[in-house]
């Protein structure tokens, strides 16, 4: 459904809807037992769950699309994630919490070593440690453009976010990262005629920070890339009328959120202060996104038992989120995450949505295979906020 | 995946990817036995596949569409086929194995027999033997007309194909066939006003055509139809960064896939012989197009027990498909043809692939109900091409 059909169909009622995202969830068979991580792992609740539930597969982005966490996201929250681009500068300075605006422009920014033609030795400049590159960002920091903010953020190693603040930026701008090394660092160069004014501050930044780093060993330049503007997406909690939380242990899940236009809880650090964070929250919201992350850090490392063990974590606190007493409870993925790929991927990723109006479903474990057989059958993950809606009757009918 | 998301994200590698397309694949039920072609033939290699690939159904242009060959392969080559129509005139002209040009103008030609007052009495001029045809087409190349080369070829029987060909022409133009005897031939008339030009040198044939002809008794009159453009597609080589090959006995099919950018093979016309060549071009090719005909004709011909046997013939080159070692190895079919029928229908296709990184897929049978129980589930065809990509790692992450 797209936002204006959403739009003019979401009516408000006293429902609860709690989305739980098991990042990177479905898997793929391991090559000696055929047997995925969900289909491995000793799962009694989820496999209770599913019994009561409306079972299918979602395809976050498209087929034979894989996602980053981004588009992942942003189709469980309704969004056409292929309409709605979220940047790499947006989302590196999410994921340190930094307060993006509307307005702003952001990039993801690397120190790197020159050597004395100015060609680039190292893309990395060693990975310089953390405690270097705060340095260095203060340094940057003395660096003042008319007309706009400059604000440099220190990531990790020798990473860091570049985030310029003003009236008319533009994000439409070419990465300086050659993505080599034995070259010049690239000049930035608008991609737009409206990216003009914003390439010359982005190229003047870069002089600058030249100067202010030419006494330095191995940062002695910066590369900037993935340049992209705040998408200042349709508001989630305006369009389907829900007071919408989210409850997630690191900043780039609630910063997704807050780009949705959710309101991210502090909650702590484990997924136990977040889940607890979510029930003190209970009466505040109507739409509640719980994010549990550790499913899909196991299988980035191509650890297959590590991604069982973080599936029988999460099954676990399973009962909890049933205790909750919604009325629509959901069990998705933003993306698979197969061990035997190490990475993300494209494959559908298992979904079951649980409440008093699901239709007969004969699914009873919470698998790959078995989502498969469930009643939704396999779908476009962007359809996720509408089926819950409808699932809350918090959509009317269409037409007479 | 649209052609523009699908030049961003794809990235070479050393990977081979196979398609066969078996014409016409699909069935519909014997109404005594209540089994398909498919169910019903003896389909060992086809079987074993399915067990060690995912399925699918695929519709090739959308829900209740029959499609012609056309728009059934252009989906399969990665096209949306209601975004790029192949007109009947470009297929008329592949079909004879006619080098098409970016910018010919063909269309269908028919001798057909006018009475004293230039009606219609035979649209087909009797069946004139394809010798009298040849002899006709000579006669009508001498037609000259100021800025435009025309081409005369002839097809069989009272068949032959017009191809205008220079700078500026349009297709947009109606048909001279009123479709009914007792009538006279309709005037050429532009349907687009940048058509104007051509429809006036279209008509300027038609009327010195008439002159050539008179002499004849059965042949003294032409009727002209499906007029149409070369698409002018983008290239799919191009776009999805792959050498592809195309290795079909049937000019028709070698003429869908040069549209679509690929390299036709001479190859013979025999099905073994199209597939040595295939495995002589292993190392020209990236992506393989292997077209096998004879499930389709037998369909058409509404002979279940000659389906039956095509499909078991196939059935015997499969193994052959798996030593080649692809990556990625797909059947799929550009409709359905039930003997039943006797033509094609819009019924969802038959469809695996066979890869490493397939996920689990309880499917070990290839026929239309099992092939619904796949992993891929019921999809539209026009995702093969990025499903397959995908499988060999030749897509980009999207989003971060």
């Amino acid at each position: 459904m797209d936002t204006e059909l959403l739009r003019r169909l979401a009516t408000p009622n006293d429902t609860k809807i709690v989305l739980c995202v098991v990042d990177g969830l479905g898997g793929l068979p391991d090559p000696r037992t055929h047997r995925s991580e969900l289909e491995t792992a000793n799962l009694p609740h989820l496999d209770l769950l599913a019994g009561n539930s409306v079972c299918g597969l979602t395809i976050p982005v498209d087929y034979g699309v894989t996602p980053g966490s981004g588009p992942g996201h942003m189709a469980l929250f309704g969004y056409d994630p292929l309409q709605h681009e979220v940047g790499r500068g947006v989302l590196e300075a999410l994921g340190i919490d930094f307060d993006l605006q509307r307005s702003d422009v952001a990039a993801r920014g690397n120190f790197c070593t020159l050597d004395a033609q100015g060609k680039i030795t190292d893309r990395r400049a060693g990975r310089i440690p953390t405690t270097l590159t705060i340095e260095l960002c203060e340094r940057l920091r003395q660096i003042k453009l008319p007309g706009v903010e400059l604000i440099v953020e220190p990531v990790r190693e020798h990473r860091f976010v570049l985030v310029m603040r003003g009236e008319g930026l533009d994000g439409s701008l070419s990465q300086t990262d050659p993505e080599r090394e034995g070259v010049e660092p690239l000049p930035v160069r608008a991609t737009s005629p409206h990216a003009e004014a914003t390439a010359d501050l982005a190229h003047q930044f870069v002089m600058q920070a030249r100067k202010l780093l030419s006494d330095q060993p191995q940062a002695n330049g910066l590369l900037l890339r993935g340049f992209a503007k705040h998408p200042d997406l349709p508001s989630m909690p305006e369009v389907a009328q829900m007071r919408a939380g989210a409850f997630a242990v690191y900043p780039m899940y609630r910063g997704l959120a807050k780009l949705a236009g959710m309101t991210a809880s502090a909650g702590g650090g484990t997924q136990e202060s977040q889940l607890d964070a979510l029930k003190s929250h209970w009466n505040d919201f109507d739409f509640f996104f719980y994010h549990f992350k550790r499913a899909d850090a196991a299988g980035e490392d191509g650890d297959f038992h590590a991604k069982v063990l973080a599936l029988e974590e999460f099954d676990k606190l399973v009962p909890q989120l049933e205790d909750l007493g919604a009325d629509v409870l959901m069990i998705a993925g933003d993306h698979s995450t197969p061990s035997q790929m190490a990475g993300h991927s494209w494959h559908p990723v298992p979904f079951l949505l649980n409440s008093k109006l699901g239709t007969t479903d004969d699914v009873d474990q919470f698998h790959e295979a078995a989502c498969r057989r469930g009643s939704l059958g396999v779908f476009p993950a962007r359809h996720v906020l509408s089926l819950a809606m409808a699932h809350a009757g918090r959509l009317m009918k269409f037409g007479a």
